[in-house]
């Protein structure tokens, strides 16, 4: 076991931090495969690229090797582009040169039925035999911020903990690049495809125990190991939190499912059921995996479930007033001396001092008007999380308005979320307050809805830990 | 009858489109008052502006009248920023000089309690003693994008053919600022406050025989007029759609609306039920309005539920075809004929042609892999919408890629849906592709799950009108 472990983790480290690349079939034109070459230089990757295709000299200012034996130095991971006849002999070159990790991006396999389900369980065998371990086929490989690799051009390469090991190769660009948007970059992401051979456990096994890895995101169609998925998770999410995102649960998703990655997707309760066992916080779509992503990094699971509100517009509070009942979490009761500290502080009409806080639309001209009630509200003991829907007209405010509060989350240790109304600062030039309260740690979210079901998501977890949960 | 109603379209003509409007009680100073004026001037309104404050001589490079009755020219709407104390001498000042509606922002009313709502109604009574009809207490008034009229600063002055009637006064400005950034403007909002006088009902009747309008919109925390409201409603849904977001529906909810405006919110499924049967289109947040709006300004409402998906990323058409079950729509089963053609188009691996068609990432490069299969798609008589995921990396092909599904829309008659996915365009400098699809009036959402809860309500709403739906 330990061997295999210390095996993996070789590999492992060969696919997210590489010293050399080959990229075995890189084609002549603008195709596809184009995009891998296009995705290492744009990124900036610093190691040694060695593209391979016998009938070009040169590639975008890099010598082009005939075979893979021509390639003049080590190969830690080959990403693979050529048409699947040429697959075996281009593994055993690998395996050969001491290439420990292949991409294999070649299509036509489980996807298209149960002979292609063979196909790949026979290249899996050669693979291992060869000493090369396969990720793939049908994938789209690797994204290392840190190492700077990605397969995809023009990704951001910002430097973050979450993790993504994601059954669909666009989904991983997409999933990386909306994360980026919203303050939440990605250190590492793989795209597994068919996991002909390695398996989404194995990258939640390594992921787990690197230290570069704070939060694990997935997007699943189907696994391949069945129940060694579900124990592996079940570890894993005693480590970390794990999001995770199980397409195909319904009667059209699971045909489609089937048709894209030859993933047999399982049965919803059954999953839904395991899932919930090993832990693990399960999302819908993209942008609860993100939302949960967002929670689970900045928020810490022993939370207890008692939300207070606070809004400029009174509007907004009655809404996530509705939307903190729909959430299951609690609407915290505000002591008398917090509720009298708060009337102290806002004008006679136009405010609630009960929770949801209504501190009025004046609040948008006086940051005071937020920033104090919401110190009130944080230091009440009956409080566990403060959620504030707001903002001023002003820049120079709303960076005020952002220190008071940070200060205040830092001085009571409490949760404190943000919901981020880009209508508040429509006139201002500068417009990124969201992406702002994130760099602070403070999690944000663009509904209230959304904020108050992430919120949710971590207290569940708490509970699964055994954290002390109140109410 | 008809008297009354073409006295409320004189009363709401003065309110959508005043050729003059008084300030009375305009601020000195940066309070909230002020931001009245500022709208006003910001959206650049072309009549007669006439403050009026005792203490003050001009403002903004106005002159200002020491009383309402110095104001040199007719009035036809006025917007009152004095305190209680003042508000009945000025309403009768108003009356005498022939202004016929006047917003009141003071609060300090039925929000407050039975007292407050006691002393409400005497002001309405007092309001149309003297001939003015008065909207709130306690709101922030009107917006009227052709007349140039608005209560805040820097709004967009775009013309629409949505309108918006809301209790809650800072909601309308978010509203209105919201849909113009996803390319549906706003015509006419109204935030109707603590609704002493004028009730949501008046606004209803006169927005539905309103010719510019299409579309109603509404933020309801209660209504006063109570079976007033539906009886309305259920005439107005004949006309032109109707969409409702009743805030207040769960127990936090309730008690929150009643702090914020005095409504008195109401049973969840006394309401859900009446809405339900008056053909209002029901939504539970303002994203979900602005959805709502975008399906039904775009979708004819005899359209059928059969949908097909196509989608470049795969994992998106298998998310979505997750979204189309839980939607309650249908999958469309494509004929022989079309997956034929689509198969003649695509290349061999890494697609799918039945529904959810994957046309594969190669179409991010070569536009027509994804239009062709479209056409292919919207031409088959068993499906009755498309919606469409995906974009190119160039923004030439976005250009191409748009025309040639707006020509297949529009030879085809079949409605169309895109999915703005703005990951498609991160590295082009043209990011606005999805806003030029709703400029060319295909109805776009920020994901499938929204674009299919939409549709789904334009096609209950289908129902409901009787129209001949299928499946």
């Amino acid at each position: 076991m330990n061997n295999d472990s210390e095996g993996l983790n070789a590999v492992m480290e060969a696919i997210f931090n590489p010293a050399s690349i080959a990229m075995v079939g890189v084609p002549e034109g603008m195709k596809m495969g184009r995009l891998f070459l296009m995705g290492l230089q744009s990124a900036g990757y610093r190691g040694n690229i060695y593209p391979v295709n016998p009938r070009i000299d040169t590639i975008d200012g890099l010598p082009v090797f005939r075979r893979v034996a021509d390639i003049p130095g080590p190969v830690d991971l080959a990403v693979v582009l050529v048409p699947k006849k040429h697959l075996y002999s281009v593994i055993e070159q690998l395996g050969v040169i001491g290439t420990r990790a292949a991409v294999i991006f070649t299509a036509g396999f489980s996807e298209l039925g149960a002979e292609g389900t063979d196909e790949q369980r026979q290249l899996a065998a050669h693979g291992r035999a060869c000493g090369v371990r396969l990720i793939g086929p049908n994938c789209m490989g690797v994204y290392s911020s840190s190492a700077r690799v990605s397969s995809f051009p023009s990704m951001p390469m910002d430097e973050g903990d979450t993790a993504l090991v994601s059954g669909s190769g666009s989904l991983t660009s997409f999933i990386v690049l909306r994360g980026v948007a919203r303050g939440l970059p990605f250190g590492k992401a793989v795209s597994f495809g068919n996991a002909a051979d390695l398996v989404p456990s194995d990258f939640f096994s390594y992921l787990a125990s690197d230290p570069k890895t704070s939060v694990i995101s997935a997007y699943i169609e189907g696994v391949p190991e069945g129940r060694l998925f579900f124990d592996t998770l079940q570890k894993v999410t005693r480590m970390k939190p794990a999001v995770v995102w199980k397409a195909g649960l319904t009667g059209y998703g699971r045909k489609a499912a089937h048709s894209h990655t030859g993933a047999l997707a399982g049965d919803a309760s059954l999953w839904e059921g395991a899932l919930a066992q090993a832990g693990a916080v399960q999302v819908a779509n993209m942008d609860e995996l993100l939302d949960a992503v967002m929670a689970l990094k900045f928020i810490p699971p022993e939370t207890g479930n008692r939300v207070a509100i606070l809004s400029g517009p009174g509007g907004f509070a009655v809404a996530a007033a509705d939307e903190l009942e729909k959430s299951g979490l609690l609407l915290a009761q505000l002591s008398p001396t917090t509720r009298q500290r708060i009337a102290s502080i806002l004008p006679d009409t136009g405010i609630s001092v009960v929770n949801p806080v209504d501190v009025g639309l004046s609040a948008s001209v006086d940051f005071r008007l937020y920033t104090e009630p919401a110190r009130a509200v944080m230091e009440d003991p009956g409080v566990d999380a403060l959620l504030i829907i707001g903002g001023t007209f002003s820049a120079e405010a709303n960076r005020s308005f952002m220190e008071e509060l940070v200060a205040a989350k830092r001085a009571t240790g409490k949760t404190l979320i943000m919901v981020d109304v880009p209508e508040f600062y429509f006139a201002l030039t500068e417009k990124d307050l969201g992406r702002q309260f994130v760099s602070a740690h403070i999690p944000t979210f663009p509904s209230s809805a959304r904020a108050l079901w992430a919120l949710k998501k971590v207290v569940d977890y708490g509970r699964f830990l055994g954290g002390p949960n109140r109410g």
